[in-house]
């Protein structure tokens, strides 16, 4: 398949520069930081939302997941508890409805009780020319990701403002959130909706003890995204090539982050909107970075011409 | 220490300054910027759509609005039309209904034939503090705001693509679509979607012909956004208070960078964010504009005590 | 599955998309916009300052324009003034040392009383690896870009404060302010410095009647700038390639925006931050943009890929 | 935990809901996280510098402080030192001396080698009307803020590059570095300036091993950034009443961030911005926020009000 160009590659060094990048995919916050904590997941049986409850479970918390597939959901919660001890419950939940969702947190009341940590990670995407999207294929995406999510956040929300609980709220969207990108166009606005709710509830909801925060990630493979994402695994080999920690992150990594931002060492941090990418967007947005392809030899006469310019 | 010198400059607060900034509310653009062109303006009947269709007519489109009330959009059309001498239809359709989208599309092409200018003005809104927000009220906005853009921009989208037939789209967002806020939570969020939509389709469309641009408006008075946000009238005094142009920009004013945006003259413009505002956000997002309120003899007082610090 | 479905729309590739999005290269303003205005442009002997000039004097502005080299100065002065039958006067002045700044304001004050409109616009870059970039080469672009920028705007500031005169300010920056970019990396620090200069004073000065804004440049060609950014023009046409409007801009099409930008139809825009660049950006930093490779035919392939994903 | 000064003249203005975010001020990575690794912290003396270096020196690093007052760096040394056991080195520095900042380099080569991790932190600054700013004042803090962060930048990073040593830069800025702010004007400034340096360096570095990150600090107590911005005392309160998460931040809370981000955890964290603010900005930022001052009673009648809402 040739529809994705290779990138010109990288230049020739000794070691290739992921080297000087090697993920550390142990546990990073202290043992039991989660002791008594509940935390909810949405998404939480497959890719990354199982990575961030594996070691949210590690770290002492009680987690309920939540998704379509109770299946799914419950496989994943009967091997993180084996491994952790550490009780998962796996609750059936659409998150695009808005009564699903509320039956969702009556029975988590019965299980755990209201959460401290909530991480709306559930998401749908495909990849698709917008000028063959019908209405239907549009609303299947958001849908999920931007009324999901805002379903989610409300219901929780009223609850613990209710019940005078304070909360940690985590949303994972997308690099291409801010910046738009064609071929996703469902994802980013509804993704982008998603930003612009969690930091208005920020500001609005503090008073109510509520933080919300936001990771960005860039890709890290998981089978649901990059099935749908890159089903020929030739974009892959590109975004490695304009990535500057040369390599895709892992799922440990995020699930370390997920995991600073929802405990109580992050208490001050809210609104935040954390790009976490191996710094794919900058390599991306800034005009000039293509010219990592100009070789040694061809810098010294570009610099000579440059030199030799006169006048503007 | 030379850093802060006295200065023997007046306080602008003996004559309010927003006498620098009266509006220019004449038309801008030359006459007949826009003759034998067609422009299509969702909620071209009332507020600032009508402004926009206002100068867009003036300059020679014939203009299609659309929105729900069939009559108000009919007696904006009448009164406009009147005063330019240009055609101004008006077709009822409710943005929320991708079904409605096509036959408004099909009734226009009738009328029309394709436009070349788009603008997605339509929107709804509200102010509630978000614990009172029920899953109805994030859809009462969200399904106008967000869908209903996505549904006119790619129903149109498509058609303009299948003819080979360029266009200019102008979606008029918010300035608390970046930063989000409370109390407006579902227009926030939605506004957000819109915007990383328009972004995305200036990347993805730009081979077929299309420019897309948003413009933020800050407050400007018009009844349908004043009455469900301000209906009091008490929060108009405190925003003029922080705008640093000192009062609320005009229907007009708008109207002129809408008519610039979607003309020719812009035709190298796309996927920008043109906020429009008076300084309004920059005024409250700036975390010391705050010393505005510091009055010279307070200045005075200041600069001596930071002098006096010492180390640090 | 209808999320996506079968189109039947033609691609751009048979003609340049370019043609759809032809320069309007006439002037936008009403004649006389700029009568009994004047207008300061720094850089204004050159490239994009020369066109910025010629358009307000054209619309009636008396121009001041000023920087290093006297002789270019005069000679677009003269060219200018005999086109447009308004004055236009040299100054020179390395924005670099405010006392030549201060001098230059003293000289204006003389020849034409202190503006309505400041165009900061002067400025000095060049492409080169950061490794190989001297403490000199640093302090080369960043005296020019940014402290030159604060030198002239908290010169010409005062002067208007103590006298009581509003004036517009209009900065010139670039699109890779805000997401940094290798390569060009003193220029990238100071434009966004400057950009936060212009926000600041945005909203610190509009109590003073100052209203400051910003264009953000894509590629346009000029001598100056193309000389030491793309020596030998290969980069070129990789730009081209990915802004979607499918061509560089054009000096006439920058001049009319900035011709609005700081006239009175724009008296209540202030803070605001224009990208003007053919969609580049945009396009640049969307993570999936590069699909515009993808044909037709493998679209189809891809979507039977996609839909027979099983599971996440 | 004595390495963090407490700062005399304690106020407390913590709302009643910043109970649910009380700070956790234990060290968050797990011990040994920085055996073998050297830090060099530029202002690590004093206030948030001096408690980034507590807290890396007590995950094992060997950290090198530098800045101007060398008898204040010692102290902190010796002290730091003491307490964790491991090394802390006091070197003599002005940042915005490009031949300083090289022997500073050449004295920590001696010392302890290339650093892995290096923070730039210092930085000066104090609140200022602009218009009483001189030419001398606008260099006294961009020389230090934006010259010292690139020379400190470029003189390591080319020093790393020709031993082919990977390292983690993390800057301190500021966050009104995005949305300027009046009254501190070349601190707004010359801080944009430095996250455009490090986004522009995290694209075009990755290649050596590099990672370049920043950290947006809200209002965290300190005597140095106190003492100059608001002498009396009477601006955080109003700070800590717009703050969401009702309270300043703490230095500690700050430096778990920064060990976090300039660690091996987060290998794959380049190019990114992370506000920590207690929700600040979001909560300046949005439009409607300060109906966050309504009361219930009041929300009645004004969703009465709405309701009644006829036409647009
Ligand atoms: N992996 C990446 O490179 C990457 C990059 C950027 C952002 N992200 C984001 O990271 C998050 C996780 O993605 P992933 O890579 O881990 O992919 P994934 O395994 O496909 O995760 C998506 C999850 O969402 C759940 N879900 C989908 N529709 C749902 C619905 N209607 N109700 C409830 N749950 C639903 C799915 O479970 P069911 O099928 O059981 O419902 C699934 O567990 C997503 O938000 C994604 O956008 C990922
Ligand atoms: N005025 C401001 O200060 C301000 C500030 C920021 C942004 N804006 C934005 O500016 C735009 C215009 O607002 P405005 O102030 O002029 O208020 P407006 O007069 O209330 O305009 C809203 C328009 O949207 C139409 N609309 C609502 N729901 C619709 C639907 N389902 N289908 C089709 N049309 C629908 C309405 O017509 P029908 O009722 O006939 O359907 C109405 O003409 C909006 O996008 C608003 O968000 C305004
Ligand atoms: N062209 C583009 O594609 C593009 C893209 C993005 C941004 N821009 C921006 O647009 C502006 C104009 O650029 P241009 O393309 O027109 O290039 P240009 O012709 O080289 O313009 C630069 C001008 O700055 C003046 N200048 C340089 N150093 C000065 C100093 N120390 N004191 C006073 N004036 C000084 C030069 O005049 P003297 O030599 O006589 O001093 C010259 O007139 C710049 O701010 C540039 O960054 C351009
Ligand atoms: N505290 C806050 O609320 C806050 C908020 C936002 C951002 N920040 C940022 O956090 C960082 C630390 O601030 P802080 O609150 O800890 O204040 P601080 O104690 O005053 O720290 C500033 C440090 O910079 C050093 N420094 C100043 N000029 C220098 C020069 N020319 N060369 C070398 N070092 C120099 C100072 O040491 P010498 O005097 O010995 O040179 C001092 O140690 C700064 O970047 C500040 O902008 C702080």
């Amino acid at each position: 398949q040739l529809w994705c160009h290779r990138f010109a590659g990288l230049r020739s060094y000794a070691t290739p520069h992921s080297q000087f990048f090697a993920p550390s995919e142990g546990i990073m916050l202290p043992a039991g930081s989660y002791n008594n904590k509940v935390a909810f997941i949405t998404g939480g049986g497959t890719g990354l939302g199982r990575a961030m409850t594996g070691v949210l479970s590690q770290l002492g918390a009680q987690c309920v997941i939540a998704s379509r597939k109770l299946e799914v959901l419950q496989q994943t919660a009967t091997e993180i508890s084996s491994q952790t001890g550490n009780k998962v419950h796996a609750v059936q939940c659409d998150v695009r409805d808005p009564q699903a969702v509320s039956r969702c947190v009556d029975q988590m009341v019965e299980l755990t009780g209201l959460p401290d940590v909530i991480i709306n990670n559930a998401a749908g995407n495909f990849i698709c020319p917008s000028e063959r999207l019908s209405a239907n294929g549009w609303k299947s995406i958001t849908d999920i990701v931007l009324n999901g999510t805002a379903f989610v956040t409300l219901e929780l929300g009223k609850r613990l403002i209710q019940n005078q609980k304070g909360a940690s709220f985590l949303a994972i969207t997308t690099i291409y959130a801010e910046s738009g990108s064609g071929f996703v166009v469902p994802s980013a606005s509804a993704k982008a909706g998603v930003e612009a709710l969690y930091k208005s509830l920020a500001a609005e909801w503090g008073r109510y003890g509520h933080r919300f925060n936001i990771i960005q990630p860039g890709p890290i493979r998981t089978k649901g995204a990059f099935s749908r994402l890159d089903p020929t695994g030739t974009f892959e080999k590109s975004m490695i090539g304009r990535i500057p920690t040369g390599r895709l992150g892992k799922p440990a990594e995020l699930a370390n982050l997920a995991a600073y931002l929802s405990s109580d060492y992050a208490s001050w941090m809210s609104g935040a909107v954390i790009r976490f990418d191996g710094g794919e967007y900058v390599s991306m947005a800034g005009e000039f970075n293509e010219l990592r392809k100009v070789t040694d030899d061809q810098w010294k006469m570009l610099e000579t011409m440059i030199r030799s310019t006169k006048g503007s």
